[in-house]
């Protein structure tokens, strides 16, 4: 986000190193409390998810956690299904991993059916990144039902909740499926943190925990004390901050909306500062970047067709309209 | 440690947080460039080793990366070596790991002898932590005949090292067996950071870096830019910093050796800010909480006899003069 830091934050950080930067008390605890508490409450306080804090692993990233949670659940040739086009460094952690994707397909109103094979893995992504979809309890309950009669475990990304607009609502999928559910998120999305490195699992899966207390208990690190207090900082004392940000972000995605050139297939996002957008030039983003002199992010790193590419819409209104009509301008010139 | 920050520490952080916390240039690399150059220059300027900043890999902390390395390049019941008593997480992770334990026993005056057994790893933890040893050329070589003996791997613990004092000199291990040597370090004990989550390891021996490079990529998270900034910001422009503490830690260990009860067993360390105190009560620990109400470590948590203690005497003059007068008052009472 092109957005200055919460007030929040940058206290949280100048009061930690106004003290001093040794082991903090809960330095041994995989749990993290202080962060898992935090959590917690936040969670119960906007979903009403009454998440248990002793169910918390602390992470350094969402990515990590997702490796994690696959290597001590899976094996190579299982099947994760996910929502395709998806976020490129999950289909990386997937192809990586020797896991089979069995994509899920999203079609251009945002809808999905769902496959007829078993996955080990449900990887859930939700609200979904590139589409900016926010699943509607329908679409949960029936991703649950299919999670059920496979067997699957879902793991849960709601690193983008925290970004949905109403009168969309964000429904954990942990409320709807609490003992088949991981559920990963971080504060790095909504408040801009990606660099700290401080993500949380919530391990509804017994089996999970099981298998995460029979690895070695240091072998996957910790986050550091700055980035555990900002990330607190930033879920107890952000939200004024992050009520700003969304009120700017909203204009921006309707902004985007009405500004498009008129070919092109778009469904205005129910959250996230992400537009998908589907430009109807073969290789749009390159396009883009030599016509427009603007940088999208290429539909295929998502596995999504050349055609279409990805907006980030997280700056200022000036620089925004300046980006939509230069869009237009190479669009309409094609 | 009891004493303010590093003012360069303090400055990198405030600079890092007045830009942004979002994803850092290097964020997809595990050997974090910026890091591995400056602990490379660092290794080089302080110690004549040409460490390479390619075979650096990021880590969280010191224990992550000998929980990773126990992980990848052994199996339950392997022997690892290391000098007892020895630093309390290290053998929490080599019990933990179902690894076998395999002393090499330190006297009192700080000699060894090496086992006859083989052991798949040699952990040697140089400057030690409880006893404060640094080790001489002559000791490392005998160490690297029987690694080379065996095929043992040393994992080379440095993170004391920039806490030598003269004339002792710290010698990097892999200085001396580059090829077998995995040297593990971190700014958290010399510049006080513990609670940032910044680690380094140099794989100097081939096959564990091909072993973590089969392992996914992001499986072992990363530390965040507040840390790693730090880190540099520690390595590169805190030695003034350094200096002065070095100054007051050698009074200090003077101060400690000079008024000791005159029976008690101490050898003066070459590095650290431990003392490693046989005080020839039983429960020696537990006996100075009681009787003179100073809190020390007890012996057996680092595997020696409940006589000993270890002392930490990072902390001001005052203070560390009234502890040792404490000390003596309660030792001479028994
Ligand atoms: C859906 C999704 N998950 C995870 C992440 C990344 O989280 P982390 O940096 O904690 O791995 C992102 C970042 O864009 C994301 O969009
Ligand atoms: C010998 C030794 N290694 C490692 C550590 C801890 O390092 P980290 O916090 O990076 O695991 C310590 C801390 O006291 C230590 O004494």
């Amino acid at each position: 986000m092109d957005f200055p830091l919460p007030e929040a934050v940058v206290e949280a950080v100048a009061r930690r190193v106004a003290t001093d930067l040794g082991y903090p008390a809960w330095d041994d605890d995989a749990t993290c409390p202080p962060l898992a508490e935090a959590f917690a409450a936040r969670m119960e306080a906007r979903y009403g998810w009454p998440a248990d804090p002793a169910h918390v692993r602390a992470f350094t990233d969402v990515n990590q956690a997702l490796q994690v949670l696959l290597d001590v659940t899976t094996s190579a040739g299982d099947a994760v299904a996910t929502h395709v086009p998806a976020y490129d460094p999950f289909l990386a952690t997937i192809a990586g991993m020797g896991r089979r994707l069995l994509p899920i397909p999203v079609a251009a109103d945002g809808s999905f059916a769902l496959p007829a094979e078993p996955a080990a893995v449900l990887l859930l992504v939700n609200p979904h990144n590139p589409t900016g979809r926010s699943y509607t309890r329908a679409e949960l309950e029936s991703l649950a039902h299919y999670a059920e009669r496979h067997g699957s475990l879902v793991i849960a990304d709601e690193i983008h909740a925290d970004l949905t607009y109403a009168p969309a609502r964000h429904i954990p999928f942990a409320t709807i499926l609490p003992e088949r559910t991981v559920t990963l998120t971080s504060a790095s999305k909504a408040f801009n943190l990606g660099g700290l490195r401080c993500a949380v699992a919530h391990l509804g899966a017994r089996p999970v925990r099981e298998a995460l207390a029979a690895r070695p208990a240091h072998i996957y690190g910790a986050p550091g004390v700055l980035a555990v207090d900002a990330t607190i900082a930033a879920w107890r004392h952000g939200d004024p901050w992050l009520a700003e940000v969304m009120r700017v972000l909203d204009r921006n995605r309707r902004l985007v909306a009405g500004r498009l050139p008129s070919g092109a297939g778009h469904r205005t996002p129910d959250a996230t500062y992400l537009a998908w957008i589907d430009f109807g030039v073969p290789d749009a983003a390159g396009f883009l970047l030599r016509e427009a002199r603007v940088l999208l992010s290429p539909g295929p790193r998502y596995g999504g067709a050349g055609t279409f590419a990805r907006l980030n819409f997280a700056t200022s209104a000036p620089i925004l309209e300046e980006i939509l009509a230069r869009i237009g301008a190479a669009i309409n010139r094609a």
